[in-house]
């Protein structure tokens, strides 16, 4: 049986090559093959992996220029029975795809909002012409460019391979260093007992007052064992304006029972406390 | 000479509305009239107040569904000489604008990103054929709605009567206690001095180590004081994954002199400190 592995699609997002890149991994340790599921958004990948349609969801959760995926994290938030089981680190360089003779020649281009807001100062500079268009994906829009040299979108190189579109111009994210985080997610329930072979530990929790010190107090939890949070980002509970979730990722370095006794004393501390997994980080190479 | 104000436009924008507020508390503290000059995005009105060509800015900071308005974050971050002289919190009610004869009806709804976003639930259940679109604003498209049954807009009360638009739907947001703080901004450099008529501080800082606790010990700063955290958000710094910034608000309280030494402290622990403004935070009855 192939591991099913829900991404947002169509075939040639980061996220599918993201998931791609799982799923040879996972072929190498076991030899067990994978089936891709490309889903319309980032949500209906998270739902088809918590009802069971698909095994895996492979979801974006950081980018080092635009920040948190609110989407996913308010989602993670409010789903029960999904637990991480590793997170991937992918080098993101976007190119643009049109059948233009020359930039001058675009007047719209597509592309999903987190890529059309890293490329922001290449657009103003070499398309001031060109109207934006926000869609659910990068690669929604690539089959209708050859039918119009007015359209480009961006995309990734994979994308113009796998659509055999023209590259217009390569590299114009805003920032040398592009890199998305991705979490791989099935289902279960994530226990606060990282093992030796897991390098970070997340979670998200509420604070049942807005007393001075409520988040140092939770926070100093984890320094007073010298325990480092390689990301902290606050997201609004939606139930009030100063009220708030805390998503943390803690480094378990090689001190997993330092972190279980940490996140036993923050349970005392927190309103809700809900642990999203623990897991083992690894970079691709650009 | 009237006080010119820049916000999100075109005409009827709930930064508008913001801009209004503000200017009726002016008028009747000191009898000075107000010019409204509606710029074409967020950035450009704060952009329009740091070069001179208006006196105030207000744009958004944070919602209390959607969260923190990235834009005006990152932009402040980047940008010199600019003071938060007030903030003002606006109830935010969305109606579902139409000429449509009923919802079966409309197959577009145009809006700000912010404001799909906060009625997605609704959306989702009443309008499943619609094809959502953003727009760089509430109000862009509010005078093609009449050309097209098949159109509709989300926007505010006030924009329905401005533009003498049908309201097919009203309160249309997903959670109830929707509002949004705006920041009313002028030229300067703030001082970490707040004086006893301020109720708030806002600071961004970025640290120098992800050393375990480097967080920790800044925020240690304001605790031991007990100084109340009002909000505190985290922005990527765009140098690498895992480096960040962080907005802080501080509540004042009767304690300036505290908030004072705490910022003072707080400078030798901080890469780059930049004191956002000490202003008094009102809110608007809805």
């Amino acid at each position: 049986m192939p591991l099913s592995i829900a991404h947002l699609g169509p075939a040639g997002t980061y996220a599918e090559e993201a998931a791609l890149t799982y799923a040879g991994w996972v072929a190498e340790e076991t030899g067990q093959p994978a089936q891709l599921c490309p889903c319309p958004s980032i949500a209906q990948s998270l739902y088809a992996t918590a009802g069971g349609k698909t095994e895996i969801a492979v979801v974006p959760v950081e980018n080092s220029i635009e920040g948190g995926v609110t989407f996913t994290l308010d989602t993670l938030w409010q789903l029960a029975g999904l637990q991480i089981q590793q997170a991937l680190v992918l080098p993101i360089s976007h190119r643009l795809l049109s059948f233009a003779p020359d930039l001058q020649q675009i007047q719209t281009v597509y592309s999903h909002p987190q890529a059309l807001s890293q490329c922001q100062n290449w657009l103003d500079r070499n398309l001031p012409q060109a109207q934006l268009i926000p869609m659910p994906s990068t690669t929604d829009v690539l089959t209708r460019l050859q039918a119009d040299l007015s359209l480009g979108a961006i995309a990734s190189r994979r994308a113009a391979q796998l659509y055999n579109l023209p590259i217009l111009a390569s590299e114009i994210q805003d920032y040398p260093d592009n890199c998305t985080r991705f979490w791989v997610l099935r289902q279960g329930q994530a226990e606060p007992t990282p093992s030796a072979q897991d390098t970070h530990t997340s979670l998200a929790f509420s604070l049942s007052a807005n007393a001075p010190g409520a988040l140092m107090q939770a926070l100093g939890i984890f320094s007073d064992r010298q325990i480092n949070l390689s990301r902290i980002e606050s997201r609004p509970s939606k139930r009030a304006l100063g009220d708030y979730v805390f998503f943390v990722d803690l480094e378990v370095g090689d001190r997993p029972d330092a972190v279980e006794s940490a996140l036993v004393e923050l349970a005392a501390h927190t309103d809700v406390l809900k642990i999203l997994g623990n897991y083992r980080l690894r970079q691709i190479a650009s």
